[in-house]
């Protein structure tokens, strides 16, 4: 299994170390050999040689047959409106140059850590959702810039009819292959982009007869999500709209630090963490791995077919969560492990 | 006071009426005396002329002092992608018409209704935070329009310094007057709106030297909304993102049917509940009237400078909460008075 491993900013390394033990370890039982080629980006990758996405790493990521990725993103190009390269900029390049046009995010809850939610136990039990973000369009990577003497700020959001069937058609397989409802939320009252998404998604669903499609604005979704989360399947959006729910979606849980998250993609596809570089932690070997534990798991299965070889992460990820083998944010006054002793431990 | 009075659609009417009774109460009590004005807007407005927000119903809003709004929209537009003319549009027309440029949301906790919430009480216990959202910018009103035979659609989001900084003035202006805390919610990662919003917010800082401003990111803020909302207190933020965040910030008080809105604008203001028109309910005598009455009390208070008339209306309200004079929606097993019920203890 040739797998490209960029590890990134912030809690990216430490993190990426213990999904690296747990993947060799989950190999080596099932004799499989994995090839890891580490590669340079985000901050990391500004520093040493001025680019946040190199193309050498962009090389390695083309040839192996999926990349592992920690996060990205450091404190001081936050405040900086001025800053001429950004960590981000590696992130956005790189999900175009692979193609990732499809961010897949489960939402699920963890019976044992159901207490930890915002969300009353009432609310949220039984919650297991996905959504699909489209990664590669919208208003991301639209025609944008600066008028009249700066004065006028521009972004352009762009939809093609294309793009928008490619990840539509991966929400009705994945509804097929789950509870056959699908969600698609735009913002059809206001949008060109919007009626375009709903226009091609209602073409589709004679392709689909079985799947059960609702059509819902931004608006209400981010008020229901929060309302009755378990009334949602599958959920399929455009950029932005999923980046700002898919967020919101991650407090369900009440532990951001376990959610995974795939990228599918057209070269290749990318395997990671929800949450993002949690810089004030990084070097200090507390930061939770599971997320990323479940994003290699989320690895075998999608990226290489290996079903058996996931459960068994996930399998290993519950234990640990049932006996308590956890870091600091699931301690709950209980003994906290080390990023490291429990990845040791998975392993 | 001479008031536009806007019903429009679905259960507007109903709940307007609740808001025409309990104003004239408090009027009648104070000394003052109300010009109603009616006029038409919506989906009836539509049926009747053939236009959502008719140039007579512009007129007599220009002419008000201000104006009361019920809701808008109607479920046979909502499918239907290809409609010419929508409900939605009139919204949109009058908002812009009547330079309606700043959205005031409050979202605030009822000790009495605390449990209802979704959200466990200890994350929203003190929970009073205000949304500004920018009302006539952005994507709302950029261009947009399809290309290459329709197979390409695209829409701009477009702002100046001028209309960024009109509505920053006004948070800082509610900071000074509050808690003295501002968050920019912005995507400046990404957007170059955004970026001229951060921009322009930071340039104005040193003005308001007292004011503690933050800057975060759209998909944080979703977040931290609903992991604790009660670390906000003025936020600010373009148009689109305040659409979805504010609707999502609607759910943390478990009672979406009481929270009210001011449009502050150039010629004139607008006061409406933020929730819909429920259609599944029109004509029945069962919605909440609650928010629409709040909003008359924000009415009084915003537009006339009439801060006990506006008092006495949240008293009221408050007494009708305690003492179970409500709707169906908050009568959890006991009475469910009829809308009209309520709206005549009110008054
Ligand atoms: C860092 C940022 C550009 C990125 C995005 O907005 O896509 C992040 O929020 C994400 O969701 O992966
Ligand atoms: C109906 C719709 C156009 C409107 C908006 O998006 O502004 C509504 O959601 C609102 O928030 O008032």
């Amino acid at each position: 299994l040739n797998i490209a491993l960029l590890a990134g900013d912030g809690i990216g390394p430490e993190v990426i170390d213990q999904a690296v033990k747990v993947s060799d370890a989950v190999a080596a039982k099932f004799g499989h050999e994995i090839n890891w080629t580490p590669a340079l980006t985000g901050a990391a990758a500004i520093d040493a040689v001025g680019e946040p996405y190199p193309d050498a790493t962009h090389e390695v990521c083309v040839a192996a047959d999926a990349v592992l990725f920690g996060a990205i993103g450091h404190p001081r190009f936050d405040n900086d409106p001025s800053a001429k390269v950004r960590p981000e900029q590696g992130l956005l390049k790189m999900r175009q140059k692979l193609g990732l046009f499809a961010n897949v995010r489960p939402t699920f809850t963890f019976p044992s850590l159901i207490d930890k939610s915002p969300l009353k136990r009432e609310r949220i039990e039984g919650t297991d959702l996905v959504f699909l973000r489209e990664l590669t369009g919208g208003i991301y990577f639209g025609k944008r810039g600066r008028e009249d003497n700066d004065n006028t700020a521009y972004d352009t959001c762009t939809y093609t009819r294309a793009e928008v069937e490619r990840l539509a058609r991966k929400g009705f397989e994945m509804a097929m292959q789950r509870s056959k409802k699908l969600c698609c939320v735009d913002k059809a009252n206001v949008l060109e982009t919007s009626r375009l998404w709903r226009e091609t998604v209602q073409n589709l669903e004679k392709e689909y007869p079985e799947v059960q499609v609702s059509y819902e604005f931004v608006d209400a979704v981010a008020m229901r999500l929060v309302q009755w989360p378990n009334s949602y399947d599958v959920l399929i959006t455009e950029n932005l709209f999923g980046d700002i729910l898919t967020d919101e979606a991650s407090v369900i849980s009440g532990s951001m630090g376990l959610m995974p998250s795939a990228s599918l993609g057209e070269k290749t596809s990318l395997f990671e963490p929800i949450h993002g570089s949690y810089p004030q932690a990084a070097g200090k070997d507390i930061a939770n791995p599971l997320a990323t534990v479940l994003s290699a798991a989320m690895m075998f299965e999608t990226a290489f077919g290996l079903k058996d070889e996931a459960e068994a992460i996930r399998e290993v990820v519950n234990k640990s969560l049932a006996e308590g083998v956890v870091t600091e944010d699931l301690a709950d006054g209980g003994k906290a492990y080390k990023t490291s002793e429990v990845g040791d431990w998975l392993a």
